[in-house]
């Protein structure tokens, strides 16, 4: 089912939010086929031979990073990690100068992860590169909200009228952003639940409905997606304790005794079992997508990384 | 000579334990053709072209994982090297969940690295990718078990019969375990000496003379393998110094005048000159083969990974 | 314009300081080939194929380090980076020690970056493999001056005559010790300017030509190259304040205008805009290289590469 779409109107990916359901639609298809690409004994494609992706991670990120270096060398474009950590930024040089010193090594693309919103968007004016926004601060992740909506439309056949609720650290994700821009676009439902402390004010502006309790959000959900609570920030926690956000907000096989009886259970991962989820509801064979997720993660970023590598005519 | 075994029974390579005899010719027999390999101006061959290797060093050690990735580029495959620091494996996951994250992206092999024994066999278990045990804690690391075996046969043309003596920290050293159950699979004779405190209890069962000086350890050997004392550890030395360390147990052109004139010496790196061997028996040219065990790691990886790579039907 | 220098003597690049007018030539005309495949979509030639280089940097440097792989990687060799922390190195091996052992691993040429003066040469006497310096202490960075005479004599079509004025902190500077060289070689007339404090003694024995104001030295200058002010050890100011450097020996628009109209400026990078050099002049489209530098550091280290693996015959 192809779409009147055949390319991407922009030379870069900085959110779900500029594109239109058209080429979200250019993107899940064309990662249909190189899901299938991974599950060859030869695992690689010549699409982006001889191109130059620069990894640009100035904020640790192993997966997201892992994820991205395998769709490139499935492409079979050469590859650079360049991390913030010894690096001439450590000597105090800005990120504009750092982008245009490896903008003069000609790079065709550059993925970048940064703390501060907006830095992608940044390079993306400033270089000819296709720069790819790997995670901006609390602004977007559009390659894990694409992520996301593969495996929903690859289970449920349509993104259209499918009920997804978001239960978490609203206040904090970007991907529960990017989330909301993509589902609403493809005309799903979103629902958001969380402690009050960690949702946004109006929120609901962005086009979702907004309710108090788990057990509201998964009533009608065809989707689950929990959120990460962040550990590592435990000294600034949002509410009493762990314990408590697990009896309150945790995704339990008790809780879940409320929902539809084959809802998809999601997590963009790492998981704080215990926390936000419970272990035998992460592992749950039926209901639990969330290493597919990881599989289609690399699929999805191949379809990215090919369809703007294909902006340059260099294939 | 070739043996009746053509292949490995498992899809992994967890230790040294499970291997039969023929197992074990086999991978030694397959190395001497990719030792060649090395030697020729292009340096690579063709055998696991689009497979995607994972490089999981949980516990530093660029030697290792050096020698590793060269072998995995010169038999053509995709390496991706992650490590413990800046992964989500700091925020808090479990070994477990890393390594299904990385089983998502479709690996073909994942060689391992980590310091709790038996962390290849947990993943192994539960992963469809091959395995290679690259060092757990002070259980196996049987590539370094393999490439002195090689070193060895390679000299002395035979296994069986030789003997073999070890020295150092016995208590401490997954090498040495990793070596008595290959020298005592393949009928070489073993002696350990060390101090007292290095000596684990009742590791003669394992198959292995134990003698109480460096003197007797070496008097009929045919190989001296002199083990790393952990220097970085030197806070809790099992030995009141290293000058100590040093006149009992280092191996110096004086005491070697006790030993067989063309023994060999072997060290598997990184050496310690002058804390158990001496500078110049180390870099002896006639004796010590300890860069040759380097050069020949390199080749016994490329046919574990080669073997194990052929498991899949993937070539 | 081709020389009668066909190959370069050497099998390693430890310095300008060995190299004759000839072998300079024969780099820069080679690096013009190369500056070309940069430009193209396929960014690549087979040249190095199954050779192995290996970017042993004992000393951070992000840049160069990007620099050199790149160009390796546009050479079609395979890379292997080494860093010091994390490695063998931090157990307490000796450099001899390490290069050994990577050497007994069979890399066809090692990029070596060393705090220390001589650390390239000691290894280019022992290992087989040709040894690049890209930096050893206050010594020598020979490719930064290749790459600067490149970007010079690209755009003034010579060498021969050419007022190069070097400004800033030529004492601890070893990219001013191989422009030094390579200028005076090429008959380039090389004029330096800084505070006493950050002159060496007897540096006019080298061939330079000293004077103590910015004033004088931009004043028939046709090349103004900034170095770096090392804000990171500024603990040890060899002056009162930044601000001071700045008014005295920064580079900008005012003192600018007693300069040539179409002087050249270069900057070695990373820049402390506001500190040796104002914002606005390193950013002047007209007059400024900077970032041409760094496109022309690529060419310039693919040839070196390119001339050195000729070295073994291995095309």
């Amino acid at each position: 089912m192809r779409t009147a779409s055949s390319a991407l109107r922009s030379k870069d990916l900085l959110g779900i939010e500029p594109l239109t359901p058209e080429e979200i639609t250019l993107i899940l298809d064309t990662a249909e086929g190189f899901k299938e690409v991974s599950e060859r004994p030869v695992k690689k494609v010549p699409a982006l031979r001889g191109q130059l992706v620069i990894n640009l991670f100035m904020e640790a990120s192993t997966r997201t990073r892992v994820s991205f270096e395998i769709a490139e060398k499935r492409l079979s474009a050469d590859t650079l990690n360049f991390a913030a950590s010894g690096s001439s930024v450590e000597k105090g040089e800005t990120l504009i100068d750092t982008a245009q010193n490896l903008m003069a090594m000609a790079p065709d693309m550059i993925v970048i992860r940064h703390k501060y919103p907006g830095a992608p968007k940044m390079l993306a004016e400033r270089l000819p590169a296709s720069i790819i926004n790997a995670g901006d601060g609390s602004h977007e992740h559009p390659t894990q909200a694409l992520l996301d909506a593969f495996t929903i439309r690859e289970r449920l056949g349509r993104l259209q009228g499918v009920n997804v609720s978001v239960i978490g650290d609203i206040a904090h994700s970007r991907v529960v952003r990017s989330n909301i821009h993509l589902l609403t676009k493809m005309k799903a439902n979103v629902t958001l639940a969380a402690p009050p402390t960690l949702l946004p004010a109006q929120v609901e502006r962005m086009g979702a409905r907004v309710v108090h309790s788990l057990d509201e959000a998964i009533e009608n959900a065809d989707v689950i997606m929990m959120l990460r609570i962040q550990l590592e920030r435990q000294g600034k926690l949002s509410f009493p304790s762990l314990r408590e956000y697990y009896n309150t907000f945790g995704l339990t096989r008790e809780r879940l005794k409320k929902a539809k009886r084959d809802v998809m259970i999601m997590h963009p991962g790492p998981m704080n079992r215990g926390v936000e989820i419970a272990s035998d509801v992460a592992d749950d064979p039926a209901r639990s997508v969330i290493l597919e997720q990881v599989t289609n993660g690399v699929a999805v970023r191949m379809a990215v990384l090919y369809l703007l590598g294909g902006a340059h005519g260099a294939e």
